[in-house]
C-alpha cells in the first residue's frame, strides 16, 4: 500500500534494528483517514474469501479493523489482554508472550462471539515474532472455526512471523512489508 | 441518541444496580456501523466548538472516537494505561483509579501530541465516577492546553460523574443517558 509506505517513511522512527515507532499515526497519534483507506485495501483483498467475521487484539488493531469491517460490513470482535486467567466456561482463553513488553497475557474470546461456521479474518497491526496472530489463532480454532487470513498493517520481513504463519498454510497479507531496520534506516521489500 | 438507546435495551444486558454489560456491540463485539453512527452524532453536536484534537482512552474508546475524528476531519490521540510511571520528560502522566478493575494506572500522553492551542474534545465510552475523564483532563490541561468538551457514548447518570464534571465548569455530551438500572432493568433520563 503505496499511501502506508510514504507515511512510514515520513513519520515513521526506526530506533534500532529491531523497533519502528509508528507512534505519530496508528499506535498513539491516530490518522483516522489513513485508517480508513487502510480499511478499503483490506476489503479489495479480502472480499472474496467467505469471511464471517473480523476479529482484532486490543488495543492498537482495533482503529483499522473497525473501518474494515464497516466497509466489509462485517461484526467485529476486539481479543481482550487479560492479566490473569477467567475461570469459568463462557470464554476462550490462551496465553500469549509479548517479546515487546516481555510479558505474558490472557488473550480472551467469549464463546458467544464465535461459532463453528464461522470463517474470521484476523487483523493486527504488527507482524513480528507472530506471537498474537498465533494466539488469536488457537482460539477461533478451539471455537471449531477456520481462519480466512491474516491481515497485518505493518510486517517485519526479517522476524519469524510471516514465514511461520504460511508455512502453518495461513494467508497473509500485510500492507507494508518492512525489509530492514536501522537507526534512521527503513527498507521495504521490493515486490 | 435514539438508535443507541434502542440497541442498549435490545442487547445490553443489566447485572445489578450499577453494572451495564454491553459486549455485544460497543466493548468485545464492535458494531462499526453503529460506531460511524456514534461519530455523526458527535460532530453534529461539536463541530462549532473549535476542537482542534479528540483524545481517547484506551482500548473502549478507539472505535467510536477513530469514527467521529474521520467525520470531523481532526487528529486523534489515544490515551495510554500504562502500569508503571515512565521517568522521562518526554510524556504527561497522570494516576487515574479504575472502581471497575480496582486498580490504578498510568494514563499516559506523549508530549508531542499536545500544544498549548490546542483545543481538545475527550471521547470515551463510559461515564461513571468520572476518574478517567477527570485523568484526561488533568493531562490535556497539565500541557496549558483547552478541553472543549467531553462526548461520552453512555452516560450512568446515576452515579456522580457527570454532575462533578459539569460543577467544575466542562460540558459534558451523553448520547446515551442511563438513569437506573437492576437485574434486567434499564432506564434512560427522559429530556
Amino acid at each position: 500500500m503505496k499511501a502506508l509506505q510514504e507515511r512510514i517513511l515520513k513519520d515513521g522512527v526506526a530506533l534500532n534494528e529491531t523497533v519502528l515507532k509508528v507512534d505519530s499515526f496508528l499506535n498513539h497519534g491516530v490518522d483516522a483517514h489513513l485508517m480508513y483507506e487502510i480499511g478499503t485495501e483490506f476489503k479489495k483483498y479480502f472480499e472474496n474469501h467467505g469471511v464471517t467475521k473480523i476479529f482484532t487484539i486490543e488495543s492498537s488493531g482495533i482503529a483499522p479493523t473497525v473501518m474494515t469491517a464497516m466497509q466489509m460490513n462485517l461484526p467485529m470482535v476486539t481479543l481482550k489482554k487479560q492479566s490473569s486467567k477467567i475461570l469459568n466456561g463462557d470464554v476462550y482463553q490462551t496465553t500469549v508472550h509479548s517479546f515487546t513488553k516481555a510479558t505474558d497475557y490472557e488473550l480472551t474470546l467469549s464463546k458467544k462471539y464465535i461459532s463453528q461456521d464461522d470463517r474470521i479474518l484476523i487483523i493486527d497491526d504488527f507482524l513480528a515474532n507472530g506471537e498474537a496472530a498465533l494466539g488469536a489463532i488457537r482460539l477461533v480454532e478451539e471455537a471449531g472455526a477456520k481462519v480466512a487470513g491474516i491481515g497485518i498493517v505493518i510486517e517485519k520481513s526479517f522476524q519469524p512471523g510471516r514465514k511461520m504463519l504460511i508455512e502453518k498454510g495461513y494467508e497473509v497479507y500485510s500492507l507494508a512489508r518492512v525489509s530492514k531496520l536501522d537507526a534512521g534506516v527503513i527498507e521495504f521489500v521490493q515486490e
